[in-house]
């Protein structure tokens, strides 16, 4: 009973996501649906990649994750499965798997051109039902890696890279979670390979420079601070409060590590 | 394993939702529980039936579909279970399933009267629960359709038949997507019978003559168009933004759709 | 095939949800899961408290209920495992359980200090992740109940009994549901220990006393009023309007219930 997870930015007021697990349960009746999340901000691939990278390693191995961020729909983006030592990631090539696929030992992948594994007629405008879905289920049935197409290598996009400089380190936010915390695409590690935690600032937009503690209660309720997340990516936070509407950050914001002088 | 969706305004926050589940894999443990949603506006039958319409075909036949929108919960309205080449359709028969009706080849009704298949006490304000959740149920496990009551002219309504008219044809907003896009009662399909649709302009509430596009990408971004969705029906849209917000349109807004003078 | 019912206020923009899905599939593949709500106002004890009430009872004898809204992780608070005739209830002993077990016939309960039910490395900030899902899945799984750890007695919380004095019962809200309901800690059947419920006059935070009817048509649209919800527990409501909107009332807000004087 192999488990397909289901992460895209459709909303859940609409009948969308309904229509991709039908279509699977269609194929492969007897899978687990299991959904991460459906509220991604739409179109916003560094948000749904990141919210897969905290998740999939918690799923056993073997599982089928498909992710369904895509606003290149309908151009010419290649459509992609991906094989690695945890399981299987189906999607637009656009970047979204990069963080997994970074933490991962190995993987392959392939061009889903496969018309087997498609619905007829193919819509130009949702692909998630047409296209990834069925991929996912016949992978999840037992399909040969080997018949959805011919081999690819996926994009690694440049946000899940942050920039080294002279002065620091440039990221960007990646993420924003309910409650208002600012995920950056920089890790504790990548800092801690330059410097120690503690002689580090951190300077998100146009706000003022941030201490990095390990901790919210290392500063007073409503004061910004810089802290590594469970997920061991260095976040934006306030104590007790929204970073994103207190300092008026948004995905995309770049965030700026500097080393403080001795 | 049967599948049973379930569709309703209960929201997401309470645990309206997970009772009718609870109820259903009492009677039914074997059951697979797929969510269509559950932010329909609240009473809202139109977008429910809308909502319905775009996702029941992708599911396999004989699919139990438990739809619960039900302003008329505790009156007189009579509570119906539909079969249909498609599956099965659960729920008030105040018209919720006339989109999917108007759509199938042919349709049998049942009224849900008989006591066996509800539970006791039988609330008069959450017949999710107690009565349409268990029909559904019962279904799934394949009791007899016969058993569930005596048979019914299921509800059509006005709302999934726009009127023709001399100069045109007038019809409503049913659906607003997450996205704002404003989906009316008409098909691009009844549009052509008339005319060709490049003829047409679509004039929603008191905004101004629209085109009628086959692509977004034919006004510029910020410009409102019509054009046909994916479901077939024809929606009012703003490439790039939200045509609800921008243009103050909500469900039931008037849609007129005029062929231009030669 | 047990059920795992899964409540908390993580809500569904992040992958916090998902990640508890995969450690309980990956321990317990068998098992069915059924969301009950993660909408739950973040680290609302009570909230969640009374969600879970409305909702466990109508789950099969054996299903298991976890329930992560904890805003002392990483405290000294302790987790537990509860044991009744209707099932297993998992989380932190905060007072979550209270109103479930006030309705139970009896109760056994456990302090979850077994570490082989735990994922290493514990982290400080994320137990449903890494101790409460994995003791619900070993609990579905069958793992014996004395194993999970030494027993304990489970906190009762002051929220959910209401205060009886000489002017009447003092309660607060506890829950705010889609509609705007707000739902009070106190039930009918309280009330009716005292005096008929026509003769009691509701008085929630600052705002007017409101009488106490069986049904809302007993006012006018947009008047407020007090009846007994499907929950059995007082709620204040306003006739088609949002009480907790146009009376200002908020979860924790004080409701007075005065016998008029005859």
């Amino acid at each position: 009973m192999p488990i397909v997870t289901l992460l895209s930015d459709f909303g859940l007021q609409d009948g969308y996501v309904a229509c991709m697990k039908g279509v699977i349960l269609g194929i492969a009746p007897e899978v687990d649906l299991v959904d991460v999340s459906h509220l991604i901000a739409p179109q916003d691939v560094r948000s749904a990649g990141f919210v897969l990278f905290t998740a999939y390693r918690y799923f056993p191995p073997g599982t089928v994750h498909l992710a369904v961020v895509d606003p290149g729909v309908g151009t010419e983006r290649k459509a992609i499965a991906v094989r690695t030592e945890s399981g299987f990631f189906v999607g637009p090539d656009n970047g979204i798997f990069s963080l997994v696929l970074k933490n991962e030992a190995g993987f392959e992948a392939r061009n889903l051109e496969n018309a087997d594994f498609q619905l007829r007629p193919l819509s130009s405008t949702f692909h998630g039902r047409d296209l990834f879905a069925p991929a996912a289920a016949h992978i999840a049935r037992g399909a040969s890696f080997d018949l959805l197409g011919p081999e690819t290598a996926p994009m690694i996009a440049q946000w899940s890279s942050p920039v080294r400089g002279k002065s620091g380190i440039e990221g960007e936010i990646i993420h924003i979670d309910r409650f208002g915390n600012c995920i950056t695409n920089v890790t504790l590690q990548e800092i801690a390979k330059v410097h120690l935690a503690s002689a580090w600032r951190v300077k998100a937009g146009q706000g003022p420079e941030l201490p990095l503690y390990d901790t919210y209660s290392r500063v007073q309720p409503g004061n910004a601070l810089a802290l590594a997340g469970s997920s061991g990516f260095v976040e934006i936070a306030v104590n007790r409060g929204n970073a994103a509407l207190n300092l008026g950050l948004r995905i995309g914001t770049a965030v700026y590590f500097l080393l403080e002088r001795a």
